[in-house]
């Protein structure tokens, strides 16, 4: 999440967020501190996982003031243990306390993503099988989630209907085919696109590959099913398994030989990962 | 969330997520569609839980085209089953197609929500004690995610910074004292403000029951001291426990007499409840 | 006003406001100066009264260009008399004239609004009684009308519908009695919200009071009344008069008693307070 | 003020006045009322003026809930009297209560401006002598308050800085001159701009005529030296006179002849037309 | 481009551009209409072409007045010719009036492409090559210029920087080499994305080949070495020649067997079509 | 253009663009480039004209990150030569590579339109005419555009419908004649209007005398109507001749002694300068 990114499209959001927490003022801080004092305070892990966001918890506090300084002691991606300090926040004691809420909101959210993910991704390891994010994201969090899946070491599916063409079954009633679908896609869509198709049984997948699919998801069949429409496909097209992927039943999808499997609950149920911020205090005069 | 609440508020997120979603055209759709056919499709729970959103759920696809209609047979705050049909939507069926996912998104979320939210607050039946959600909310949902913690029987605390008064020891420790904080909050803020105050010990507690603190945040004590706290108290403030409240321990707490628990769990980690939408098809003359 | 508040809250209606008297160029400045020229230009008061805003004016030049710089010999809250140099500012002689209109316009209806809270403030001196404002802003200029009060010494009632509430004779008519409306607004508002009734007989005051009610309006009464049930709520409800406070009647309702006296006036009909940017030349050597 | 003008550019303000009034909810309303009760509220002037403003007063409710009704018995312009129902709104009574402040808020004020700039156009009848508003509006309240002033019967000066061209003594100074002031802005700004300069002085006066100045402002000069001005000018410009204009100079200033008379004061001093919405109640089955 | 598109992407562009050329009102249309007037007025083709944007132009006036009214005799992608009448708009005159500039300004633009695609398309009957357009559209005018091209006949590239991969010299400077720019292309982008590679010689399109790039584009090659290069490629990736295309040579690059041929002209320099409305007038009684 | 210009008006225009272009990120760019390198890139012309917008197309880069330099040999209104190096940009690779396609398209836009006014302006030369461009602009670009006209030698007519009162034949027919359009336009436009109106036969152009239009559009006359015209104005108002203009005909339109000649063609029809960013290489040490 390069600092173009950021200007061009996290800043609105992260602005947004902080209007929705600030509408008039921070009244409990304007109540005790009328003027600047510089101040600090610990970033703090209070639980196992892996860091996500820090660029973005850190755009939080320069939004409010640029002069706002955020050192880390850890990167995106690395795994932080509960109790460890992973950074810092120094500035107007005042940006610290207002800013507080909505940073730790987005960095906890994005790190328990992050933190999920990798659990998923340990297990594929050793396997020839990537995993995907969906677009079962929470509504104006798409940027940030989808960047939290790569920290984990997922990769992106399409960003979104613009960018990407899958025809689901809906989309194949309305062509009147799985072949007509396929090529009015071909037809309409940008040619840069790949064009990937659902399919429910070994005939759709058959007729997928000869209308000349790129990506063919195979989607509610049991793992016989996809044993087979594997080795029908036979490197022809790519193939993603989707739908109810868990802690236990992954590594068995992965021995499949599928090329990608794609899990909404990376982005939808992820718990977040605590974290704090702890020891606020003014800088001393060694601090300074 | 009445029409008001939706018109000014929410609709803004709203139609943010449909772009964020659609940023330029929904590509699969329209080459498979190029004309409106009419259709309906279910909305079908796939979970037991309890349903929130369903107006947010609408305003989607009506954001999209006025002229879809949402029909269900729940209202929020209901208990659905998997398997259960809750609804349908009939429309355009490029608008069902293109809306579905951020439909969903939201539908999705606040009710798992909701449903986390009624799991918690059926241990408190019989008790004192309130169940709170705080501001641990995910960015720029808010407005949605406080509705789900009401559908599914809590309660809000305050909506941001600017509309209520919390003191904690950072705000204590830059006035002076809790009673110094108090005393430039009561000063400081708009009158019809109650003051909450955040104490880590007994002593803290009695300073602010004589500095006339409306409301006492009992945090991270154990057991008896909270106990001992709200003894001290004795009903001359509102008292609230805070932090790591869960499944296991929230009957204990409600024992206290503890007048407000609050939560942060019920936004930041409730898994989803799972719905979709199902059986898409065009409308037959019967249905039309 | 700090400058958490500006940047998340005043300056969207600030560039708004440069916006609606900039819509493509300012065509006579740029008619004449072609290029940059540093210079200054003094603010001075042209009648006396008290000055609020500062910080709004400094904001509007340099949001039009961020090196622009005030200076000011006053400080917002201080009394001013006419003819008084209380400030300067330098900067590109054409961010000073085109900025010139917006920086004043904020300025002298700000300070105006103080100066005339400040008048009504002077009267209630000595008494045990607080003068407030009300919702009764000019749109899209609450935040600055609401600051200005505090700066003439007033305080602030709540800011808008969604931070306080305020049951008045049509909520009471809806919810059949004052104990039901008071019941419900309890039940259903946060928390953390005092609950204020309007109350018009003895009869509404002590019910009002046996409600619970928090704050407690007396609403047209006469003199006598209020005072009647000043005496009934006896400190069990915070008081407040509203409606056609007067210079003339201001220090009689001091009298009664009342805890706060709440007046439209203080921003709907506060004339300006006179200012102007005069004497505007070209850095000299010297002034570099 | 037509629809074309409401759609594109008053709306905007509208929404944002009443988002600035509901950030997330009527708490007070909402309390009470859960469901739709429909209502209607008479509107009611409380003291005597010119009512201006009852489309913006009107776009308000609509903005909320579309299907909301005002019916008015006068028209923008019209004399209305303390104690005179001029008009009633029907609709969802949580509209009515949420809507009510900030409807009011502008038609108030507009009706301010209409009231007060009646005055002094009364005293300028039977002159050749026309009244003319300045920029000192409220920010952004521009398009609104210009639009009272013509209600009123004074006309509108230049809407801002790009559409119209007046050349200061701070201009005049950039350009070295009089003469290539107006050169340069008959040589820069659109062909279209009348160009307006303002004089200080007999000599400028006459400079300002030879350099080809559509309109000449009368700075700060007496009476005396105003009506040799007048007579130097002899019909070759049109003329303004500028500032400290009061009901009790008004007269005189017509007497001169001078073309227009600006003053800042109709819409920035300008105290609000007291009006009310009372006698709300739910439609009763004639009603309906 | 369907009314999904329009609402959530095109209709900001176009109020924009409403707002852009009414920035206060239609003086001249409001001096001398007061009141609503029907009328109609009819589109005339003034020269021969390829009509494109009519659902643009219907909304520019729908969204100054949703009860206007637009039929059209043709469709967006028929050939009109100049004097043909190619529609009417039937609404409030004053509607009529002040949208007319934007809602032609926007139809004379995409008419004017889609004329101009077509004449390049023409020449490419019976080759299979296909004519792509480029990112090199008019800034804030990419989704109607893009849907233009495809109303001519044209294809579209890539629509943003967001949705497709091409890598170009620089980027394969910054890579190191083609093979490696490739390989952390694919590591890097959503899988659902086609990796686009520039070459500009024989060896650069080996390397491509073999470094499995989904499309090769040849870069200012000659004629004959282009023939080379996709003798090289032989079906293993798609092909596409880019720059400098005109009328004159594009008959040579389709016999190359190119894929495809992409031209920035399409949308940077093509010509409007001229078109107009004519013959306004006040509906009859019988038009009503 | 000055800098409040482009802060006020252009930026927005500007950053949206950028997120036009890139919705999500730039993933090209981002594939190949994870960190910040440093670099310079050349602009080149790549054919003969007149160069517009410099400072725009700085903006840019600016606007992506405000490190980024820009060094130009020319300035706004300076002849290029095909193959001329014109300036150079330092900064960020990624910055360079994700800004370069929008800066160029407003850039080459601009500068073709600059192009395209001066070859028109130099067959004036010599005569009393002025080139005038119209409101035929491309939709958000009319504040590129009128700008570009100006540094090609043109002038601007009216900014838009709020700035400029213009009477054409259908507002003449809505007030029912010539004298009493003016009239409704002296009444109600603001006093510093110029009025124009748009004549089609001689009777016309006497009537508009009359009548006291400052400016008098010769609309769709022979060259000797217009002769006869100009003669009957006789320097009472201004002239202009609009419609049409080409290379061919212009210098025999100045011929006339028209003040001026209007054309639509400036802004819709002009093909863009073709310039190109060149030689990007990370920066050498001498360069740093």
């Amino acid at each position: 999440m390069n600092s173009i990114t950021m200007k061009l499209n996290a800043d609105t959001y992260i602005k947004l967020a902080l209007q929705e927490d600030i509408t008039s003022e921070d009244v409990s801080t304007n109540s005790v501190m009328r003027e600047e004092v510089m101040g600090r305070v610990d970033l703090l892990a209070k639980s196992d996982g892996i860091v996500a966001g820090l660029f973005v918890f850190e755009r939080t506090f320069t939004l409010l003031d640029e002069k706002t300084q955020c050192e880390f002691t850890v990167k995106d991606g690395d795994f932080v243990e509960a109790g460890q300090k992973i950074g810092q926040v120094t500035g107007d004691i005042r940006v610290l306390l207002s800013g507080e809420r909505v940073a730790l909101n987005y960095l906890q959210r994005m790190s328990g993503i992050a933190t999920y993910t990798r659990s998923i991704v340990n297990l594929l390891t050793g396997s020839k099988t990537t995993l995907l994010d969906t677009r079962k994201t929470t509504p104006n969090n798409r940027i940030f989630e989808k960047y939290a899946v790569t920290v984990g070491g997922g990769k992106n599916h399409r960003y979104n209907l613009s960018d990407g063409v899958l025809l689901k079954d809906n989309h194949i009633g309305a062509a009147g085919s799985i072949t007509k679908a396929i090529a009015m896609a071909k037809e309409y869509a940008p040619f840069v696109r790949k064009v990937e198709i659902e399919t429910e049984s070994l005939d759709q997948v058959r007729e997928a590959v000869e209308a000349g699919a790129d990506i063919i998801m195979l989607d509610n069949m049991t793992y016989d099913t996809m044993k087979e429409a594997i080795a029908i496909i036979d490197g022809r097209a790519q193939t993603e398994c989707s739908g109810n992927v868990t802690l236990e039943n992954v590594a068995d999808l992965a021995d499949l030989g599928v090329d990608f499997i794609s899990s909404g609950a990376l982005t939808h149920s992820a718990p977040i990962l605590d974290l704090s911020l702890k020891n606020l205090h003014p800088l001393s005069a060694d601090e300074k």
